[in-house]
């Protein structure tokens, strides 16, 4: 099932370690809810806040962005429509690579305690490990390059981030994530800040196939629009869904 | 221009460093021509080589394999068929992003100088940075995800790689390259040493729309057989074609 990213303009993030709104059908309006934080994010936590969210807005897709192969299970899995990984760039080896592959090496070795089995992704691939299985992971998975611009979050510390890319940096890793990596999104993530539209714009000139999302400090209908008049495919709202809903719903555009 | 891989069973690497064959017409049995080495490689003798086979053998396609940017120029591009940008896993971080992503900056900020204009490829990014263009890039751009598991072998050295991966972790490397990175090459190398049919077996198991390479010390027909019967989609033969051209034909299917 492919996500049809002209539809989506609006992505709200729900961290499942912070404290949700009591009303969840205030997410009835984004397009899509992103499931992952940077901290304290456990399976449990997880499955528990896709299910509240799958229970009040039960036709919003909901993709899992997790930050380490603990959080993902056969549950996860079942729950989720889609399970996005980041690549982040301007982090350490780990985060771009090193956990990855470590990640896909245990679904080949050790699928089993890792997923159980009868998982719609999975489990047919340890069966089969055949040409339709491998399609199936890939038709889930949404490989996402990663820039982070705020050094000053958790995301930057925990992924190993110490430098920001300057736009002409941007605009190359853009390049490349459309013509290399083929990653189908980009991410440029100045988390809990307001980055302003000149990052999205120097990426925007060299994404084609490759979906452009913007995430950080949104919190008014100027700035969503700011962002997606400089070239993001979407807007990733997240702070103010758990501070202030009221607020969160004037980032809807 | 796709390439049919369908097609495509034997791979000739001709290293511009080294004395080529006085008679090139070998070459007509082999499906593709790849230039590259891993030492004293230039974009002058890079021309010249492309320069020889295109003499003998017009119809076989060539692809560049560059291991530094100062190898590719407007000629260069001009001059061959298909350009492919190994990533190296077990590599060093530069070799599997750091490199890819400042040549990418690059060409979006120094294009000119680097490549110059006019040409098939990036010519008309720099015109438009358009949709198009960006389509003709990343219509000439081959990715290629590398394991390099001859740890005594230059290109080892040359890319900081310090560890053979397993065969578990060559079975996650595939599944990675298929569902996450995406590349449409992999490639087992063992530089100048037979390596056998193991790692490729672990590999094929896990790609589809992916395809598979190995190199390295295959010197006979039954060499070929074995590694095409393990998986791969295609051997790649380098240093008899240099040193043994009668024994060069005997690895062709």
């Amino acid at each position: 099932m492919a996500l049809s990213w002209g539809e989506i303009t609006h992505i709200t993030k729900v961290d499942p370690a912070k404290t949700l709104p009591q009303e969840l059908t205030v997410l009835r309006d984004t397009d899509l809810v992103m499931v992952g934080g940077s901290d304290n994010v456990t399976e449990a936590n997880t499955l528990e806040t896709v299910d509240r969210i799958r229970t009040s807005v039960p036709d919003i897709p909901i993709l899992q962005e997790p930050y380490s192969s603990g959080q993902i299970s056969k549950e996860t899995v079942k729950a989720v429509d889609y399970l996005s990984i980041p690549a982040v760039y301007n982090g350490d080896r780990d985060h771009f690579y090193t956990k990855h592959l470590s990640f896909f090496t245990s679904l080949t070795t050790k699928a089993e305690e890792i997923t159980g089995t009868g998982l719609p992704v999975v489990g047919d691939l340890i069966a089969s490990k055949g040409r339709d299985a491998v399609a199936d992971v890939a038709a889930k998975l949404l490989p996402e390059g990663y820039v982070i611009q705020n050094l000053d979050s958790k995301a930057a510390r925990v992924t190993g981030v110490e430098r920001r890319f300057s736009e002409d940096e941007i605009a190359g890793t853009a390049l490349a994530t459309e013509t290399f990596y083929q990653f189908p999104i980009m991410y440029i993530e100045y988390s809990g800040m307001y980055g302003g539209p000149s990052d999205v714009e120097a990426a925007a000139k060299f994404l084609d196939e490759t979906v452009l999302l913007y995430g950080g400090g949104i919190q008014s209908h100027e700035q969503a629009r700011e962002i997606l008049s400089a070239g993001a495919d979407a807007i990733v709202v997240g702070d103010c869904f758990h501070d202030d809903p009221a607020r969160f719903r004037r980032t809807i555009p």
